[in-house]
């Protein structure tokens, strides 16, 4: 049987081989094998780290490693010269940088299966790993789908998530979704701010993430929303109502500012310029109303430490488990995957990195609304909603404690 | 049977419950309890927005919550004016807040126990939350122990962990360590930048964490560091060689510039200056050496919206935890706890929050270092060493491409 | 003849002086003056420190300080209790603090010449330091037409130009704007950033501002924009045709991506959606659009160190002029100050502070458009254009170098 | 004689020269002139858009650019090959980019005449741009001597202030210092914040500069310093005494943090070392010390909008007056530049930009401390220590208000 791969074995936590792997060397025999990465989709922060993770670790599998340009397209218009990067590729200094540095489009492979084929012949690839959002997802069960016809596409491939909009069926999170979430939560932290020492003040804001809420939610936790509208949980014209009307009770009391974030997909008819026009006019006399769209601002940016580890590990965890599945697939010299489990979306399930087959992942997902059907994270709404009703004062001044010792004493005396 | 609190039921997700909770009001009648919460050791960024969820939840559950200052020196001091704070307490805006609103001190609880065991009955206290790091967790161990001979500390109590360092036992995560990371990553960016078109030049940085390695180890994965050394991992000058040889090697291709990690208690007699002046004798004529002791900024800041998040989890959880821990040691209007499950510590393990009872943490636990025995992340390392050692160019260049087709053409070409 | 007051001397960089003052003590007497500090129009980074230098040099100079809540209502309703600020005021921390501390207000005075007038004579305030914005100069401007009417306004009276705006006449620079510029530079660097390893884009970004386009320039120039469309600058349907098809036309070659900045009341036809539809049109095939409303995030977050220097600076200098002034209008324990030079806007001119009359700056102000006439930024503003114009390529290879000095010595040897 | 340079009289403000400038089209006709521009010293956040700048304009008035890399060296070597940079250059994207993407050296050009006067030669040079810190002022006056020597070195140049130590003579502010201090600021805050919540703390930060003590000064007074020690302000064992005598008896009152900044090169035996350990040993009992060196994050980092459109308008200033100054020196074909004014540094002086020969800038120099001997800031720093001396707490309250009016009534009454 083929030897375990190193870094496979790496993740055992093994002290020993700890020790050894720090003073690896690369192979100086070949594995034979040729690994393709790409893009798919919008960019997200993160990426960068996992392509670069990706290409270190397969070259120290001994494998041959291609970069592709521009996600499908690019794989299908592999033989075109391809302008923007005449230059030689170094991956030194990618897992600090935002955006997608192969390049990266939302194209799906369907369109382009003869040319796809073909280059995965001419360039010898032997198994794809596809960093993207929802589109790697969709692209890679249309892949699965062209199996049938395309003896090429008969290779292992692996799904990694990389998404602001953490939608991807199969992971409890997606590389880049930590960095938009900071992006929203420090620009909510100013636009509140802004309001300091001015009127009362409602700031109706909207994020983005398809028909997804989790960043919403997860802002309006991380800034103390008053509201977080999405998709996921159907709300209608008696929820609104009933949050302008708590808001404005409070307003009449201390607080001064009311944040509420709004999904960009969470009700076509229920748009930010409706919710906007309608706590403004709930509002008049109590409080004014500001809406901001946040844009594409969510999209760019620095990773965060948590996008960037997160990304190196799952590139190398990728790799990892293609090199075992092509030697799987592999008999005498020659590629050839057609089973489900060949397919895989690598997700992080409860702090685990765990490989799922795509075709498995299909009825966990609602392809329409591109959101997974269960999600994580909608568990945490309820504690948004509890702690945005009560701005109840807390009773900790030294007031308090003297009273509350003078009348424990009187009664310690009274029992006397 | 006293019927599940609100709170407990939400984290089921349900969505019927979740509809419900949404319009919840405060309860009409009082539970009768009394809760404290504190915040013991360093300041941690987050350890305000747990305070503020541990508090409005509280509340909800219809407490009598008490918020006490300035840690366990506070619980005993608790009769004395505490000059700091006049005003009245408001949790409003806490979210978003670093540092310790409520003040917090390292002092245990030991020397203090008579005074502790008086405001406990003074206050009428029925249950602690205790939010902090390694003196939250050991600090919470004296009670234990106290519990034999004070009756007054026989009330359940629960550690919810709060420090940069992420070295409490029992959780793979603490309160803050996220923010923390990034601010290292971004002053790594930051200074790695500085060197930006100068000279060839190696940085070495020296963290916190006490003995734990954890920001080391990930601030090196995420800033692309060539070392990281921290104490769970043993190195000898051997290894220092092995190092500096290889980064002089890599300083002699392309590579400009290197990063070194070095926690600071790591080891204590290889500093952060005695590593400095091996670097820069052994590359003298190759690079210069620059060293950076980051210091207290580490602690400060803004939390991310991780931590807040977190931190609003926990104090949420523990609510719900302690007030069935309550009912469950209450017999006739009297609390009594003196079981080792009715004094926990809340962990995140694997992304579940569990409840840990301290007592069984104590086998976890290295003392002498304070940290846990096993660390999770320790299984990341041999992937930075891996990353580090190669700067290997990666061939994604048009001609590369075109070269290869040309090849596969005449190669297909010489089969017919 | 009175003494100069310490804080005046030491504006004259004379080193004695400064030794003097470094070790300078509370004045023992009194000066009894009263001055009264307050905040008018939006708030803006900055405020905060005028507010706690004009109080602690006021204090220095012996004088009483009053603060004032709310801006000109506040100094109207100075009787009716004031709910948001129970506790005592501490300036200690304010330097770095966004926002406006004291709370700030839109109000002009006129209608509250009855109640202001009954204010500044109950309080028996000698002179208003005002800080803020457009309002807070034209405020002032109806004070002194007040003046005929109130014997009580005949008090002297400093404007510190506090605004992002950067509108208000007699100052080059405001407080507030170096904080919104870099707000604004860092999230245009971001959202150009999105779009990093994707297709072709412009990004059409609306600034604050009002009239003034001093943002939307500034900003323009530090993000490399390809226009910055702005009142000060008429354009017409031709000049954004002609911006469009030189966009069209970079996007042709090697440059992927746009920014177009405009100020927000630029052109009351031309709005950002007209632009938006325009760009998106005449690209259509070669890049696409997305449009991004900055909205209020420009107005907070935390102060650069040049706005707090700057309000820092302001403040002093407000303090010393106004002492003086008082001095220079009271008579027989009375002050009656009704000359145009008691009420003056204190401006940077070429990095001089000066103090001008308010009622002088009449004349340089555009009253419908809140704009001074003359704006020195406005000459900066082909050198945007220049810039943005072309996208040349700089032959600094090292074969251009070595190609052109073989040719020098062939050139130089065929000389011979 | 020779017609103004365009963008010479763009800086008079002329509304047609705008509408004109803006749809200049690059010259048909080349100039004949060949400029190099150059980075000397260390990195500043800035220097990049400088040298986009320099190069944009350039070839807009038809020049032929030249980008030297790594400064006098570089120019000296320039026949040797680079191989740092490979490609083509794109100045395209340089205006948000920290350090120098020329690359810098500190190197002086003396010992180099020889090779350096070839390459001028070689490549035709008629003029250059030197972008740097004190050692590009240095360089330059050596320069000057080696005219007499070497005639190639008789070509007008240029020198622009670039160094976050912000010492360069003839100039207010140079390119980066606004960056550093903003990351110095930021930083002290987040140092400051460390300690919210916990007990009394001093900290001792000390910041670059060189002998300059601009960074330490200005951070003080935007972080609300309690001292900030600097060569330029001699202090001795008494004056720390003072301090620490003053800190504590302000952390005797509510006071709880103390910030004490420290420039690096103030007094080589009071280091930061002995002021902590003063400071340390004097505030036992009552506040503890921590230290931090900032070091190199203040070099790094992305530049700000003021140091990006300083860095652009400096550039653009220096290629329209070295334009004029090669033309004036320009006689049958041949370039003979041996005046003072042929060799100038251009300077912010109040608020303008002013060209200065350099050999005039001497006498205004402290070469030994590399420093202006007179510098604008200096007399700031009064308001920092009056500042810092008290925290005296403003009376603003509601009950002053109502107490005040009340009394006044009183007495008002009582005059009746």
């Amino acid at each position: 049987t083929p030897p375990t791969p190193p870094l496979h074995r790496s993740f055992q936590n093994n002290w020993n081989v700890y020790k050894l792997l720090a003073h690896i060397r690369p192979p100086s025999t070949k594995s034979g094998y040729t690994l393709a990465v790409l893009n798919v989709g919008a960019p997200a922060a993160g990426m960068n780290a996992a392509v670069r993770s990706t290409v270190r670790i397969g070259l120290i599998h001994g494998h041959r490693m291609l970069a592709v340009h521009d996600g499908f397209e690019g794989l299908a218009y592999g033989k075109v010269p391809i302008p923007r990067e005449k230059g030689v590729h170094r991956v030194g200094s990618w897992t600090g940088l935002g955006g997608s540095k192969l390049g990266t489009k939302r194209t799906l492979p369907k369109k382009y299966f003869e040319e796809i084929s073909t280059n995965i012949s001419n360039f010898g690839i032997h198994g794809l790993i596809i960093i993207g959002g929802f589109e790697a997802f969709t692209g890679s069960l249309e892949l699965m789908e062209g199996r049938a016809k395309y003896e090429e596409l008969c290779i292992p491939l692996c799904v990694i998530p990389a998404t602001v909009s953490n939608n991807v069926p199969g992971s409890d999170f997606s590389i880049g979704a930590d960095t938009a979430l900071n992006t929203i939560t420090t620009t909510c932290d100013r636009i509140k701010q802004s309001a300091a020492g001015t009127k009362r003040r409602v700031f109706i804001i909207e994020t983005m993430g398809g028909f997804c809420g989790y960043l919403a939610t997860m802002a309006g936790l991380a800034g103390g929303a008053d509201a977080a509208y999405i998709y996921e949980e159907h709300f209608n014209i008696h929820d609104l109502q009933v949050n302008v009307e708590h808001l404005t009770e409070k307003m009449k009391t201390t607080v001064k500012r009311g944040l509420v974030l709004r999904n960009e997909r969470c009700n076509e008819n229920y748009t930010t310029d409706f919710i906007y026009n309608l706590y403004s006019e709930e509002g008049k006399g109590i409080f004014d109303c500001r809406k901001n769209v946040l844009g594409h601002m969510q999209q760019g940016g620095t990773p965060t430490p948590f996008d960037r580890n997160f990304g190196t590990k799952m590139g190398a965890k990728a790799v990892a488990w293609i090199t075992g599945k092509i030697k799987e697939c592999s008999r005498h010299g020659r590629i050839f995957a057609n089973t489900a489990d060949s397919a895989c979306l690598l997700g992080m399930r409860k702090r685990s990195l765990v490989f799922q087959p795509i075709t498995e992942l299909k009825e966990q997902t609602d392809f329409e609304h591109r959101i997974p059907k269960e999600q994580w994270w909608l568990k945490l709404r309820p504690i948004l909603k509890i702690l945005a009703k009560y701005s109840i004062e807390l009773d900790t001044s030294e007031k308090a404690h003297l009273e509350h010792i003078t009348r424990k004493r009187i009664s310690l005396e009274s029992n006397i």
